[in-house]
């Protein structure tokens, strides 16, 4: 590559940060889903409906069109070639800059040993809940409602291990008009969007959450009534080995009458080179890094099953971004 | 451009979000020095050397491999095509992720009009001196040199406005032994870094500070002895027109014994297609949209001089990133 060419490299680099924010702000305001319905509008007329600042708005746009998911000409804004994929994946692009920003933005104190001690970092729960809930519904869901569907009982109270804004066990109170819900989760703010999205959708009196760290909580009123338990997006939390072992046996005994037990998570990938890494797995693997938090390969979890209580009845392999899987397990 | 390569296009904007952050980081704990400097680092020792974790220092080097700036062969790292470039414009990525990091983590919630009251924006002052400092070596010193070079007077007290950490008034007292200086700053903690900076050069007899708002202050004790001022990277902050011509006459008065005022600063770029925008620009002009700042183009700058009390004696122009140019002015 010429000097000029590592010149206008870089640039790309930069300008694509500045993209990164703006297309969860794009997202937050919007403007992705207008673009995606009407396939064009105006940046002013868009401002002025949405009570946005103009000048902050075209800086928006020009944000996106530095990195080709916009075409600008003047006000008016289209989608451009990499519209459609980073529509697809703005909730990976939101749970970097918005919900792991002020991580990333602490780098270069968060790499010293000496820095690494008590509640060393800061993330936006409420912000990776919202973008958690899309990431997941792409993910995971068509895998989950597989697994659910394949169920050979009816589930009359399900528990959702760190349930984030509550959104499938609703889906799954919707599928079971007879059931109800636990969802358990150590974030409040997660918990008040649950609590509120659980009351808009009319949920409210089938749909109960406690505070709480799954990784050390002990027994609870209900806990022993829960047949189906489901955990998404925060088995890896549950790590180092040992610790895992002791949490899968915990499980089993406060909630001794689970029939399945669906764990889905991200693994370690392997064997991706660093420039050919997909949309989220560098973002997702150097987060848990500098956060000190194991990510566990397939293997790994495989090996724990077992010693948890827990058998192994099937495994879904999804491997969208960051190697989920879903693990359907029973007691042993 | 296939839908594959979309999909690689995405992952690289994503990857070079990661990727800047790393640059701020690589730059901060050393290893963009190391690198080089040796031509080459093993992460593990570079850790141990410098207590970093050795999880987290692997996840840097690896979102630098992923954008081209290191290569990585298990631990060895060395530097990739794109490292000469990334180590020229470091000061760039610091000044986006670090010391602007929080506004554009918060870009959703400063577009709407109605939370852009008040104080409604955050950033690192001193992260931003830090980076400054840098910015300023490259893009002003050698023009900043070359006008002082010029000037047909010895100036025995120096006032610099917006003076961050210091460093253009150390290297100023540096060039005239005999002269005092005389830094103005809104930010508590760069006149803080200052502060410290000046007393390790053995300058701190000659050298003080004001904590003051440039863009309203009054007379102070000592303004009327300045004879040369300076001003770089706020004029900008003075603007609107009416309130920069306003600034212009109200520094004419403060310091009247000024014989010369060097105004250095970016100007808004004009017509460079949004894609073409080279590093820093797309940051700055955004950050910028994004706190209400207008900034003016140099024929804005070349429009108020007289109204404000100041004559045009010549113009550098550099454009090295953002239009930068520095405006050698005397009273009229």
């Amino acid at each position: 590559m010429s000097i000029d060419g590592s010149e206008r490299a870089v640039a790309h680099i930069f300008n694509s940060a500045v993209a990164a924010s703006a297309i969860s702000a794009a997202w937050e305001v919007g403007a992705l889903d207008e673009l995606k319905s009407q396939g064009a509008l105006d940046a002013s007329e868009f401002a002025t409906a949405h009570g946005l600042d103009p000048s902050a708005t075209t800086g928006l746009f020009r944000a996106l069109a530095a990195v080709d998911i916009v075409e600008r000409a003047d006000n008016k804004v289209t989608p451009a070639v990499n519209f459609e994929e980073a529509y697809r994946t703005r909730s990976f692009f939101h749970w970097l800059t918005r919900g792991s920003g002020e991580l990333f933005r602490r780098m270069p104190e968060l790499l010293p040993e000496q820095n690494r001690t008590g509640d060393y970092y800061q993330r936006d729960s409420a912000a990776i809940s919202f973008a958690c809930r899309e990431i997941s519904s792409f993910c995971y869901d068509p895998w989950f409602d597989q697994a659910v569907e394949g169920l050979d009982f009816t589930p009359r109270v399900i528990a959702d291990l760190g349930c984030g804004s509550g959104e499938r066990l609703s889906q799954l109170l919707r599928r079971h008009p007879e059931a109800r819900g636990l969802g358990i989760d150590i974030a409040r703010p997660s918990l008040e969007v649950a609590a509120s999205a659980a009351h808009d959708a009319g949920l409210a009196d089938r749909l109960s959450f406690v505070l709480a760290d799954v990784r050390d909580m002990t027994e609870r009123p209900g806990f022993a009534e829960v047949e189906l338990l489901t955990c998404f997006m925060m088995g890896h939390d549950f790590w180092p080995r040992e610790r895992c072992v002791d949490i899968l046996r915990r499980l089993r005994s406060i909630f001794p009458a689970t029939r399945r037990f669906l764990l889905g998570d991200a693994t370690r990938t392997v064997g991706t080179a660093d420039r050919d890494l997909p949309t989220f797995t560098l973002g997702f693997e150097v987060a848990h890094d500098l956060m000190g938090t194991f990510i566990p390969r397939v293997t790994d979890w495989e090996s724990v099953f077992a010693e948890g209580g827990w058998r192994l009845r099937k495994k879904y392999a999804i491997d969208i971004a960051v190697g989920e899987v879903i693990f359907e397990l029973e007691q042993l």
